[in-house]
């Protein structure tokens, strides 16, 4: 092989400091998931193409990454595809299975396939890495992980406060100070239907969805373009930005959709959302804002989105409700909803915002510095008890120059060195050296526990 | 989608229930590593063909997953190459990556490309997927988690006793007892070399490896077959099943390989480990073993094998030392040694041997009854108060009715219930039941608290 060995790009390799930053946030979500009763479950990386082709619409499709049949992958494609080079025909057929693209998808199959052996509701929780042939940019991976917790099989809103409490603590205990946007789908219909846009609702949210890309004036040419009424465009784009507290926005939106029974069903649920909101508040502010779209078809309620207070960068985490997201496996008319965090961009986010200091990075307490010999065996000795007594240890392995060795304990910031040689051994004692402030004290074995410990 | 949706045959959904049990199992491993001094890396699913491509072997090379190239994957295939469907010299072309295949190529492939930022010695842990085309058969999968730890650039043998302590130490945590069986690469070739078969040193430990398959007649043939002087076949599979503890194996093994330079190398190591070994045992048997091969060619030192002492089944962990793994990636003469637990199979002997009835059920600590109403907003207060105190809890949220409610915190195992109604909200109370004995108390908020706590 000529030069040095590479990685496919937009995927990446995690170090052992990285590593325990990363786990660090999985596990602050883990465990909010579990201090609210969602349950863990784990799908395989490779999916049936049947399963995921036509659920994340044709832009979606092309991100697929699909697997290569084993064995004579040419078997099933005709003659002619082949000099046709119809790739489009044949991909189907030299590759029937493809990585995951989300949880969401992987989930509602699962959740279709083991129907009986699930009690409904169903709260279950996921982390997984995704895969996407998008083009790798500056946060924007090949492989990549989300973190989602869905509930399924209930319609109560209590489902959407329990998540916005979820997203609260899970940034809370993260030390990420953020807001909580939330609107609802029924409410956007509202809009487009008073707008005369019923019937083009889909690109109407989309439009909505663009207003971080192009603006207000340019989501005001896209609705103008979707031949919305022309007074109702500076109704609608009046929302963008406009100031006033909840109610205020409320009481605005209210007057807005009042004509739209679909639109007043959305009102009546955000209200009775933001009811439950008031019980016990949440430390992140939460914030109705009527602009929030979400580009995905199949949300049909209430839907979140969070993006961090103190830096630009997308959202850190969005979800929503879906009315229907299990029909296309065959069982229809199961309400759901659920969120998604995305970890890597929480990860730059506590980067810059220097959030790691306090995690202790991964290393052992203590290093012992091998002299070889039956000074060795007098260190193995301490090592075995150390490890008896839960602290995280080792020795040298081999009897390097000193220097080498204590090298070696520095790049590792392994904070205490323990030395003992033909002295220490004489006297049944170890010395034990504070790497940082450099302090030295001999102790016996029993104390070294107590110090390390 | 006609009928169920399904999953790739040979892969695997794992619910709530399994993955409680098996994240014990990584949890164990996990934190046996880190008591060793052993630092957590992650590495792409998806690898590099050439990374990949040669390294175990024609029959590995054929249990590869590739990942078809996104947009025009045959943009670079010649039209006689498709004519004549030669799925050899296309294969590379419309698929340049793959999924990994075990732990031990990504690792080297890790040390080589980053050891500018790596100090060594380095002792790296791992536990990830890996995918392999086999054909699925009971207890094998086409993905599967394998729990790599090796240490690379250190020649001692004091870092094999260690990861012979890992094993006894994992196994002993997970209460499954094992015997760990040990061998050494150059103690093979010694035994190959007074057999006159030095020159088919790789074929010589592939028949031994098979003694499990085809037994002591059928590697006598092979040996015979191999060219192995008569009298030499009685003398290697005298070894099989003899009895007689480690230094009786040794005095035997010893006077076999005496005239072997290299022979007599492996048995110097072998002293020195088991010298190292004594100082403080293990639980679980350490056995010497010649008949233990390790079909892997890489392998040039000290080799270990663990299996169940009281089920059938497949090796549990293996391992060894290799001299030059990561030569192949242009980095030579760096030494390592390394074990991999098969999670899968230490997941079916567990389960075989009823050991997982301690590990408690993955689920919240209590359900809150919705009555509906202010009964439910009364209760919701109590869920926000639990969860604040850190008891994982969930209210139901519909207020649907009771006996239904019940039957989920059945199913789900959760041993508290709590049912607050009128008559609790007048006295600022709450009523307590333990699902399991049916006993009943009402307690305050505190009291509440505590006794779930």
């Amino acid at each position: 092989m000529a030069g040095k060995p590479s990685i496919p790009k937009g995927t990446r390799d995690f170090s052992p400091n990285v590593l325990g930053k990363r786990n660090h946030i999985f596990d602050t979500i883990r465990s909010v998931y579990s201090l609210y009763g969602y349950m863990p479950i784990e799908t395989p990386a490779m999916e049936l193409m049947e399963t995921l082709t036509g659920k994340y619409g044709d832009e979606g499709d092309k991100l697929l990454f699909r697997v290569l049949n084993s064995g004579d992958f040419l078997k099933g494609v005709e003659d002619d595809v082949l000099q046709q080079r119809a790739i489009q025909s044949m991909a189907p057929k030299i590759a029937d299975k493809g990585l995951r693209y989300d949880l969401t998808i992987p989930f509602a199959r699962y959740v279709v396939q083991h129907r009986n052996d699930i009690t409904m509701p169903f709260k279950r929780y996921q982390l997984q890495p995704v895969w996407r042939a998008d083009r790798p940019q500056k946060g924007r991976y090949r492989e990549f992980f989300q973190c989602d917790a869905d509930v399924i099989g209930s319609t109560s809103l209590t489902n959407e406060l329990e998540l916005i409490q979820m997203i609260d603590e899970v940034f809370s205990r993260l030390d990420v100070a953020v807001h909580i946007r939330v609107n609802n789908r029924k409410i956007l219909y509202g809009v487009a239907e008073v707008a005369g846009l019923a019937d083009q609702f889909y690109p109407f949210t989309i439009a909505i969805d663009k207003l971080d890309k192009i603006g207000v004036d340019g989501v005001a040419a896209e609705l103008k373009s979707l031949g919305c009424r022309e007074d109702m465009i500076s109704r609608i784009t009046q929302f963008v930005g406009m100031k006033g507290d909840n109610s205020e926005q409320m009481a605005a939106i209210t007057s807005l959709v009042s004509e739209s029974e679909i639109g007043m069903k959305g009102v009546d649920e955000m209200n009775e959302l933001l009811q439950y909101h008031h019980l016990n508040g949440t430390r992140n502010a939460l914030m109705v804002d009527i602009t929030l779209a979400r580009g995905l078809n199949y949300y049909t309620g209430t839907i979140f989105e969070v993006n961090a207070t103190d830096v630009a960068m997308g959202s850190l985490c969005g979800g929503g409700r879906y009315d229907d997201l299990t029909g296309v496996f065959g069982m229809p008319g199961l309400s759901g909803v659920g969120i998604s965090f995305g970890a890597d961009r929480i990860y730059d986010v506590m980067e810059e915002l220097q959030k790691f200091g306090a995690i202790d990075p991964i290393r052992p307490q203590v290093l012992l510095i091998n002299f070889g010999g039956d000074d060795m065996i007098y260190s193995l000795n301490a090592l075995f008890h150390l490890r008896k007594k839960g602290v995280a240890s080792e020795l040298y392995p081999d009897a390097a120059k000193i220097k080498k060795q204590m090298t070696y304990a520095d790049a590792r910031k392994i904070p205490f060195v323990v030395l003992a040689g033909e002295q220490e051994r004489a006297k049944s004692c170890y010395t034990i050296k504070n790497m940082q402030s450099g302090e030295q004290q001999t102790v016996d074995l029993d104390g070294l526990v107590e110090m390390l410990s």
